[in-house]
């Protein structure tokens, strides 16, 4: 009770201190939405499918006025507002979203989801079905028995939510990294239902650079030897420490040097303690990615990641025999927002899709954000704002 | 003797099918260089230390016709010629190296040798001291209780070697990754020995980005249960799969995306088995990754590759109290190559380094790497030729 008091306190302080432009400014809940049983477009079953979404602002009564957002890899669909006022951080997008903002809750009605197999399967707001689930032909967890999934079941399944719903058109799909590879399945996939798509800091498809990353991170976590391919959910031992180290070599591809250089440069994590006289004594940047990323460990699963991972590799956009045949699906107006300093999703993948999509005679557009935060850039969306109203409009 | 025979026959063949432009046309032989005893700069003993070592050309009368060579953290002393006839693999820069090239072995005697706590300790071509050699004071294998080693400890060992042989003076160092940063120690430390430096794809400190990147290898390594806080050597099971993880890491740090698109694309492994079917079946970037970094996980040894990351992660020009002040001491002519696509040693590094050194009134070039190949650009110093030639003579 004390700590939530405290932090409302605190949120109440940084509401009345915070600069003109604020978030979206409300209290925010995720919702389940369930699906008995799907099948994976490689055929894989899987029964009592339950994802968490989110929703801002009011559907209009012709439902027309949707726009959906998808989340990236080591994320879920927590775009905007807080659940509780001692929730100190807010949705991903938090502050471009709300009434007048870029994304305007007074106009539309935003929608997002959990993926299937999301990686933060531990975390009490994220609703996901994936290897931590329970099995209902067993009882038992998954683990690697669950279906291989691919980024077009996250969308099937979206779909079957907007279903649901009623809805039939979506003024926009947009999403940042894994998110921005769902929003071009989406309009390859539904190309009908699909007006506008914006893939930020995204690809139209993966590439090896991307895939061998990927393997990296798959392979770390099986080093860990409590993972024990897969079969940990009953152990007292769980792979926290695979996860904790495959979540810090993910978090370094999202980043780029010059914000590490400004915040820590050679800095000791101890003043007193040189890195040089001892194994235990750590620069400042080791011990902040350590904290961080034990931190999020703890809610992470680590089959989850490695489906996860799998998914990202699979993604080719519109799942056919090639790229192009994807592509050739789209019917949306498309931008791509790629970030000049991404070294995940290099900037370069963007402009290679827009200009392949360009010489199909495609509506494309390209808008690149500056900054030298890399594939963090996305979440400085605002630096579209101008871009983004217009396309939106 | 037949494997030994084909592969001589495989050289000749080779060489008379080679380019007007051949490398360095000789066996080459690895030597070793013995210290007594020797102690770090951080105060750390180390006794009967010994290091291999390379020569190429001849030692003039007045021994001023001297190039070091110094070479990156996952390599060896190795830079020109073969070991016998059924080498096929030549030294690293071997193409620059010999009669009338870059690096003209009728005119300079090149000089390289093997740093201490080499990766490759278990490769019978590296002679190296370190965690995997046996402490004369236990007659056991020092593991982690091997003092940790810097740069500038390399530097101090080379040193020695050049003193035995009667080296007063360095016409040029040069070396590439951590080889470039050993060249801007030596040009730090022994300013008058040093009249020429060329740091290439390297950077005057290790900053937190590659730090981190650093932590990772080390952090990968230690998941490995065989890895046993480094008391692995009388084992059966050798912490090899956490070497081959930390090696691959390495390795994609070391690349670039265009290369792989360009080699790989999304093709499997197995044209029969696709990755979406099995978590057996592999995209053929994941099968190449693996062969070549299992077969250099033999060669290698785990501890040594904890100590080469912590050393370049203690590495700043001159290991003074500030980067300044290390720069400060320097009197050589620099030249700085980067790899204009570099995600290790980012181009801006060098060009950050070359602008202080300019601002500190130092004579001081840089020439860019152009190419797509990232770090490993770097073995790509032929694109230098005119520059380098002019700063040689």
């Amino acid at each position: 009770m004390r700590i939530g008091l405290v932090a409302s306190i605190a949120y109440c302080l940084m509401l009345l201190t915070a600069p003109v432009a604020r978030g979206y400014d409300a209290i925010v809940e995720k919702k389940a939405f369930f699906v008995d049983h799907y099948t994976t477009i490689n055929g894989g079953k899987i029964r009592k499918v339950l994802v968490g979404y989110e929703t801002y602002g009011t559907l209009s009564s012709d439902k027309d006025n949707v726009i959906l957002l998808c989340h990236g890899s080591v994320n879920n669909s927590h775009f905007a507002g807080r659940y509780d006022f001692s929730d100190l951080t807010p949705g991903f997008w938090d502050h471009v979203i709300g009434p007048g903002k870029i994304i305007d809750t007074d106009k539309y009605f935003v929608i997002a989801s959990d993926s299937l197999t999301n990686v933060f399967a531990n975390d009490p707001h994220v609703i996901t079905t994936g290897p931590a689930s329970i099995d209902p032909a067993t009882g038992k967890r998954y683990a690697m028995t669950f279906p291989m999934v691919t980024i077009a079941d996250f969308v099937n399944i979206q779909k079957q939510l907007l279903d649901s719903l009623g809805i039939r058109k979506l003024h926009a799909v947009m999403g940042y990294s894994m998110g921005g590879m769902q929003t071009l399945e989406w309009a390859a996939r539904y190309p009908d239902m699909v007006a506008r798509a914006i893939p930020v800091v995204a690809q139209a498809e993966q590439g090896p650079y991307n895939i061998e990353l990927k393997d990296i991170v798959m392979s770390i976590i099986k080093l860990d030897p409590n993972w024990n391919n897969g079969n940990y959910y009953e152990q007292k031992q769980q792979p926290e420490e695979g996860l904790f180290v495959a979540l810090k070599a993910f978090q370094m591809s999202a980043t780029s040097y010059e914000p590490l250089q400004r915040k820590f440069g050679r800095t000791w994590a101890d003043p007193l303690k040189n890195p040089a006289e001892s194994w235990d004594n750590k620069f400042a940047v080791q011990d902040s990615f350590d904290r961080a990323l034990r931190n999020a460990a703890k809610k992470a699963d680590a089959n989850s990641w490695i489906y996860i991972a799998q998914a990202l590799n699979l993604f080719q956009t519109g799942h056919q025999k090639t790229l192009q045949d994807g592509i050739a699906k789209i019917k949306a107006k498309v931008l791509f927002i790629p970030s000049k300093s991404d070294l995940l999703m290099f900037p370069d993948l963007s402009r290679e899709a827009y200009k392949l999509m360009k010489s199909m005679g495609k509506d494309v557009d390209l808008f690149e954000l500056d900054g030298d935060g890399g594939h963090s850039e996305a979440q400085h969306i605002e630096k579209a704002e101008t871009k983004l109203r217009g396309f939106l409009n």
